[in-house]
């Protein structure tokens, strides 16, 4: 029974050997690939080295393109300091199989070395460079985890302001949306999360903003950005989690602002559970939530 | 494009002719059901009359039973005083062809001639009598529309108390949750919804209250209930409705009662918009949706 997986799961993760803090930025960075490349691969993808607006990126196919010719514009997670395209290939290559669409993952630009804005800055250039070469924004779908779930919205936002089209759809797995951290979820949930710790997230969150103040609607796009005219949207996150009032609070402002919205909250797993699809069956089933939702999107536009 | 159904379907329900108010609840009945007959049936599902707990029901059954043997049992709107399994059956058998599944109907007792509880009883007898002749709670599902969205989730309510297990999930398409009409949506919005009025929603609940105190966990869940222990719930409801908010209430209750909940809200569309399937993509899709989580409701229990 699933109920059992959930458990199994938040034991296990606590009881993991807890390493010592990490002195260095390239520390922390090998630790994060290290730790994510223990999530296996599946085999029914191909993927290719691209460069997508100058940035290095990883264009992911699926086996068969069942959803059509569109495009999963994927943004990865690590905080903004870490993690590259292949430290979230695993659950890319999850997503573009079920989804049966490709996705170009994209290597945006790090804190420290490149704070605020950068990444996205980044992001959206690379929407822009898809535009440009020809793609239909009606055929390209944000996604993205935990700082890249922050990405496939705040690039929305950006890029709206900056006068481009929107995309059909963003799905959003545990985003991170609020660098002041508001949330009633940073303290209630501090003792259920298994992987984050105020004192962390305050680490990581000083390296990207550099001394800049957090309070700008892309920095707290939860809280502070206006969301009119956002495309649909999908946030899935659990109930384990420090980052849940940031999914919540930008789904009750979407709704405020007539945006489509599916908030999409199970019970009991921790940030970005998606990625133990295969071991706990509540993974499986929200990756295929999200594959439906990346489908009917792109068929609403073609 | 879709945004353009939405409001081509808002400009017609606001130009229907309104007919003058019904004198009686046999008018009142009349004209509903005359109402719901617009809506085309779908023809590869066969309806078959049944008793169930010894009411009236309609068991619905799909072409092909491609998510093996479960039930839906389901509970149609009509605000406690109107309405039967016919006048939701273009929305059951829709719901039913894309799921797979069979659904059972529930013809439960209404007001004003039985208040509240009468209609939760009956549906806790059906779900009681369905487990009785054998089936298994894992493999049945609640769903409903309007005020049988709200028996969804009061039978779950009432039939926990009652110490029976839970089924396997609910899905709850604009629940009614609270006959106290506190939620802020009921003054927001007011003007957006083409359906209900504050006055409507009197007249109906006064019949089903039947002079008792609405401030009772089964009237208000989305307030008063203690949701622990629910199965996974799915409230699919639009931003052109009054009942917006008890939807959202309930979604917020049942996250902190670490229930899963999926609060999946379509902007600019109204009350039970799943209805209009086949002429609102919105609707088609929100369908299709329901019935992945239908499926995989049932696939759990399998």
């Amino acid at each position: 029974m699933s109920r059992t997986q959930r458990q199994e799961l938040d034991a296990r993760l606590r009881h993991a050997p807890q390493p010592s803090a990490p002195a260095t930025i390239e520390e922390m960075r090998a630790g994060f690939a290290a730790l994510m490349a223990t999530f296996p691969l599946r085999a029914d993808v191909t993927r290719t080295p691209a460069t997508l607006a100058e940035r290095p990126a990883v264009i992911v196919e699926p086996a068969a393109r069942t959803a059509g010719p569109g495009t999963i514009l994927y943004f990865h997670g690590g905080s903004f300091a870490l993690g590259s395209p292949d430290t979230a290939m695993a659950l890319t290559a999850d997503l573009v199989a079920r989804a049966g669409v490709r996705a170009i993952s994209l290597d945006y630009r790090l804190a420290p070395e490149h704070p605020f804005p950068a990444a996205i800055e980044d992001c959206v250039r690379a929407y822009a460079a898809l535009l440009e070469g020809g793609s239909d924004p009606s055929q390209i779908v944000f996604a993205g985890d935990s700082a890249g779930g922050g990405l496939s919205v705040t690039t929305c936002l950006a890029a709206r302001d900056a006068g481009l089209p929107m995309p059909a759809g963003v799905v959003a797995f545990s985003p991170g949306l609020d660098h002041t951290r508001t949330g009633t979820s940073m303290r209630t949930k501090e003792e259920a999360d298994p992987f984050f710790t105020m004192a962390g997230m305050e680490q990581t969150g000083r390296l990207y903003l550099a001394g800049q103040d957090p309070r700008q609607p892309l920095l707290v796009p939860a809280v502070l950005a206006d969301l009119s005219g956002l495309p649909p949207l999908l946030l899935q996150v659990g109930t384990h989690e420090m980052l849940l009032d940031d999914a919540v609070r930008l789904a009750e402002r979407a709704r405020a602002a007539e945006v489509d919205v599916i908030l999409d909250v199970t019970a009991g797993v921790p940030h970005v559970f998606q990625a133990y699809a295969g071991t706990l069956e509540e993974a499986d089933q929200a990756l295929d939530r999200a594959a439906l939702f990346i489908r009917q999107r792109l068929a609403s536009g073609a």
